[in-house]
């Protein structure tokens, strides 16, 4: 078998528990599999980097900025390189350049477009453990670039997917995916498998095991995903197609506590004109999540939608600068607001699942203020004071726990 | 004029002395030049890596080794070309990747081979500051190298012969070459100029200024070489052809302290016995200086030598085990002995030196315990304790002082 195992910052911010990363990599490699291992930058090494950066230019250039974080991961490999060597086990560690990571020149938030594959089949074929630098690339200037958010994940899922990995591991603090946040459902209960789209739902949704730009990725290539823990050698979660064992209708509960809402009031009921409003918005890259339109009594529309709260302050300036265009007479903001939302492939085949979801929550006296719905997914939005009770109202509704 | 700066590690160690660099390089920038720029990784991060690797391995892969150690630099490049931006001038870091800078494999130690010029000739097209990265290049595998001692002087003055830039700056804490070390001679006078191979034996004979690695390139390629302070603006020394405006004697005075003197004694005085104590030594790669040889009155001979006091023991070693084939009946070491030169072009033309400096030393009361000579140079061995007044004698009886 060919492994790929990614391994995030807090997994090898010092000497053990690079020792207990490399140990790991050689039990595999020991079982007579070939192992590709992707790692992210030492604990706090790219904070500091950054910090140092902002001292010398409140806003570095941004190529300057990659080729600076680029070293994190690098000593990272390099260390793991060594580790594996003290060990015993022959390894080599290769960067973004000695792989050949293809990205474009989105400095900071680059995207992968090729990766050569034969120099790390080489290194395999010569019985080697390889590390790769996650979050990195290199573009056709041979600039140095990084992946942005969730990096190391894509990298290690692009890596599998180009060489054709059996398996694609991403290692956490966490035992795997869970049917919602053990720290707010004390009796949550561990997924064994999960589909990939019910996962970008629970990814895009609040549960922040994996990224979801990593298990689109897995999704498009299809790429067999394992979520476990470097911790302890528990089993984990396996992402994958459809397919699966258990045909639960819910797979989990998942909670978003960073929303607000901005309502826009008393606009005229024209056609086209949520469509100016949410244009208005995309054009300042401030990502618009659940709308609500509704007419009122005076044939004038309010439009409500949820936006991130870091986004606020850019969205009321969209809206006052353009409030004649959207022929508005005002607009609210509430920022205490959260998201919760029940996800299950099952779901589509079973009705009565948001029936079951509302009773919950009007059992528990909790209002709800806006509801979305997918094929996949029911979300509603509720006071944020009520939403851990939320979830647990609704896990249990469900029996999902143990 | 195209010219080619090089900064130290202690230049670049924090964000003032960062900034204090880049104005340096901006002036040469705003009258009109190009400049490149190669930069040593910032004060200790070096030894912080060494420490850390030694940690996980106490004999790290020197592959891997090279992988760590070059993020120094990227380090140094990186915030030089943000400190750059930050005061209003277009700049650019490269790492040995980007430049293509081709070294053999002897990681930790390796050589340079060819450097591609392209990348960098473009960035100054386009009217850039060019910040490269010192001490670090890239094998025919596209694996990272260092070249050891001396590394980031080797790559500016490479850089500035495959450039055939006008000028190779080298920044030091020191405002140039010095008649003689200027702690030990408080009188001792900066010299506006000096010729290649004075300057091979003033770097060979300690005084810690340039490493004759760097000399011995600038030499091989005619790189105007140029060494002054990175505190001032004071003109510094210049190295190049012989060609002197001053016409002195001796330009300079040196000495070593890292220098242990061992005798094999009573070897037969056959042909060939000499060759094979050498021949010994140079297989364990240790580097033997001033050899005498002298015969005795039973027609046995004595062989002394100096070595550098790190590679007593190993010597030791060799000369235990083939103390036979060296038909010797003993030796002896001597580690509190030091190395006094006086090193001049002129000396070539003008007989009397060694007479004047012999002088000089008897005069003192000091002894000399053995001699060499070369064309440019006259060493003498004498007790450590002597060497400071030795080399003030000396530096006055050539009234070389201010």
């Amino acid at each position: 078998m060919l492994i790929v195992k990614k391994f995030g910052g807090s997994s090898v911010a010092n000497r053990e528990r690079i020792f207990n990363v490399a140990r790991r990599c050689i039990e595999d490699y020991k079982a007579g599999h070939d192992v590709v291992v992707v790692l992210s930058a030492m604990g706090d090494t790219t904070d500091d980097l950054i910090d140092m950066a902002r001292s010398i230019n409140e806003h570095p250039p941004k190529r300057e900025m990659d080729m600076l974080l680029s070293v994190g991961e690098q000593m990272s490999v390099a260390y793991m390189g060594m580790a594996m060597d003290a060990l015993g086990v022959p390894a080599v560690s290769l960067n973004a350049f000695q792989v050949q990571m293809h990205t474009n020149s989105s400095y900071g938030a680059a995207k992968l477009k090729r990766i050569d594959t034969e120099r790390i089949r080489n290194e395999l074929e010569m019985h080697k453990i390889v590390i790769v630098t996650g979050f990195q690339g290199v573009n056709k200037f041979d600039d140095v670039t990084t992946l942005g958010r969730g990096g190391s994940d894509t990298t290690a899922v692009a890596l599998a997917a180009c060489l054709h990995a059996d398996s694609c591991e991403i290692y956490t603090d966490v035992d795997g995916v869970y049917t919602a946040d053990p720290r707010i459902v004390p009796n949550a209960r561990k997924l064994s498998e999960i589909s990939y789209s019910e996962m970008l739902e629970m990814a895009t949704l609040g549960a922040k095991v994996l990224h979801n730009r990593s298990v689109e990725m897995a999704n498009k290539y299809g790429v067999r995903l394992v979520v476990r823990s470097s911790l302890n050698t528990n089993e984990g979660t396996v992402v994958k197609e459809a397919a699966r064992m258990e045909k639960m209708i819910v797979s989990g509960v998942a909670s978003d506590k960073d929303v607000a809402r901005i309502s826009v009031m008393g606009v005229e009921n024209e056609p086209g004109i949520a469509f100016k409003v949410f244009n208005s918005l995309a054009k300042k890259k401030i990502n618009v999540d659940i709308i609500l339109q509704s007419v009122g009594r005076d044939g004038t529309k309010d439009i409500a939608f949820t936006v991130a709260r870091g986004d606020v302050e850019a969205a009321i300036d969209v809206i006052r600068e353009d409030m004649k265009i959207f022929t508005a007479k005002g607009y609210e903001v509430e920022e205490g607001v959260a998201k919760v939302s029940v996800i299950g492939a099952g779901m589509t085949s079973h009705p009565g699942v948001a029936a079951k979801m509302f009773e919950a929550l009007s059992g528990g006296g909790i209002n709800i203020k806006m509801i979305s719905t997918s094929e996949i997914r029911i979300t509603v939005v509720v006071d944020e004071a009520d939403a851990d009770r939320a979830v647990r109202r609704i896990h249990d509704a469900f029996d999902l726990g143990d």
